[in-house]
């Protein structure tokens, strides 16, 4: 019997491995056919309340493409729907708040969480999971900071002008937002790492519009608190944002085990640009351009080839594409990138 | 009489200034309560096409804040409403195409430029503007990578899918559209700087979504010929994108005597990394953050410190935002920057 840890796993941890493991973000979705088919047009929130219904979606991709890794179908604003903050998911804008945080005194919403009480369903769907497949589960949370920023915009922004007015005009409200957003999300991967998660990634999908020098006063410190608090488990730990070019170093520093990068930075350049920041070996995961995968499939997979050309060096590299799949992508592409990742990696 | 050439065009031939100059993107807008007086709700399309009106939106920044440049009151769509291109431009979301470009024949829907017939009240603005001030006029195009873009997805994207489809199923007619699209800039600039602008930006918006090596291929050729193309007159070239922390050095090479960076890129760090890429000296624009602009004075302020520290080396600063002026913004918040940048940058 082989007791080795999956190679999802090895390749986070920076151990050798068989060869490279590869999954998507954003895999269940409307790609999918069987996912249109089986989602229907209701509300995401109300799918991931069912937790057969989200334990199939979560595993419809892994059947399809043969990725190293499911990822759990949830979303970053569920903990705080289940602590009573009032989000809708609006589909193709994204979550909407009945209510924007506009003072001090709104921190005030946000209680503790309470996971095996508040997010029963995710739990269960994370236990369903384990039991249909050996492929190792990736739990996920949302970072303070992109939390923070639906919760004060409103919705989705490109400015983030009203989220960063309060973090430079009143940073003590500011950082007590964080700090309870971070307690909220700690919760939430804790919890699923407990309910069997291999892995978590924290999304901080939205920081890449931080300069430097706001990164590291506002955003990263309660990104630590939640990764330094993940410490004494096993699961290793993804920290991942889009357009982090200029935050790779403070991104590695709050203390993943495993940086994302988006399409812009080659591997290689990331590596170079994390390079003595991250506490312990650094493994990247990343980066093909989700708009590539719409183009014809040999330029899909001489991309895939330049990818994996840039992570040669890396101690670790988890293959995915540089952000989340986009619904126009044809599965077969997907399916033949997987593919393609194992051929050229296999270990003779 | 001072013969000698305004600070802002010493600045951009990185020769010795009095002051460091400043001038904001988008000074003309809806932060100015004359702006909005005056504009009311109409369409901006109508309001370029009438000359008396465009001249008093672009003077209007120049009086109120004490800027170094004016910036002519247009769009980058003008020249392609022009040539008969179906585009409205929509409040709050911007240009939308009555039919967008989804085939090699689209190509056929975009004549040659002619700019005294096509943009008379563009050039007449121009005229207005130079017999009413003494401040140097800055002249601008859209770049073809951000203008294709608007073409092909028909309006705004966030993913550029579309786009980046377009380029690598079908390069050639890629090049054709982007070819073309340079011709008409080209014309369009050729013309302000005849009619009597001083400078010229390029505005490259969106091509911080491609990755270095898609920029080199699909973008960077058609804006050298814009560039290149405007080497035999004496108006220095800014070029300028959001999010292009990857592409300085191939930006600076394409051409432009001031590469324009956004706030995420410290200037001396952008310094470093266009450095021997552009042909002859190179002076840069920017980067304060423009969000950073809603906080308190003293925030904005600091940050306004950061960013001359941060140019200090450089062979020639114009200082602006790193974007557009937000609409939210207070007036008095920027006619505070330029007044602090004076006293700061002035030269005993």
């Amino acid at each position: 019997m082989d007791t080795s840890p999956p190679v999802l796993i090895q390749a986070m941890r920076c151990e050798p491995v068989g060869r490279t493991p590869v999954w998507f973000m954003r895999q269940a979705g409307r790609s999918l056919p069987e996912y249109r088919a089986l989602r229907g047009g209701g509300s995401i929130l109300e799918a991931v309340a069912d937790p057969e219904l989200a334990a199939e979606l979560t595993l419809q991709p892994v059947r399809r493409y043969g990725v190293d890794a499911a990822i759990l179908f949830s979303d970053i604003v569920v903990p705080l729907v289940a602590i009573g903050v009032g989000i809708e998911v609006q589909p193709g804008r994204g979550p909407v708040l009945d209510q924007r945080f506009s003072s001090d005194d709104d921190v005030g919403r946000l209680r503790p969480l309470e996971p095996e009480s508040d997010l029963p369903a995710m739990l269960d769907t994370i236990r369903i999971v384990l039991h249909e497949t050996d492929v190792p589960l990736i739990g996920f949370a949302g970072a303070p900071f992109t939390l923070a920023s639906y919760l004060v915009e409103g919705g989705p922004s490109r400015t983030f002008a009203l989220t960063k007015r309060l973090m430079h005009a009143e940073p003590e409200a500011w950082h007590r937002l964080l700090g309870a957003i971070a307690q909220i999300s700690l919760a939430s991967l804790r919890a699923q790492i407990l309910a069997g998660a291999s892995a978590v990634q924290l999304f901080d999908s939205w920081v890449g519009a931080l300069s430097r020098a706001e990164y590291e006063e506002f955003a990263l410190p309660a990104s630590r608190t939640i990764l330094e608090g993940l410490a004494d488990l096993a699961a290793p730990r993804i920290h991942f944002g889009v357009g982090t070019g200029e935050l790779l170093a403070p991104m590695a520093a709050a203390g993943a085990d495993v940086l994302g990068v988006d399409w812009r930075v080659p591997l290689d350049v990331a590596a170079a640009r994390a390079a003595g920041s991250a506490p312990g070996k650094l493994a990247l995961q990343g980066n093909l351009d989700p708009a590539i995968c719409l183009a014809p499939t040999d330029v899909v997979l001489e991309a895939t080839d330049s990818v994996l050309g840039a992570a040669r060096q890396l101690p670790g590299h988890v293959f995915n594409l540089g952000h989340g799949v986009l619904p126009e992508t044809d599965p077969g592409v997907l399916k033949a990138i997987v593919e393609h990742v194992h051929e050229r990696t296999e270990q003779q």
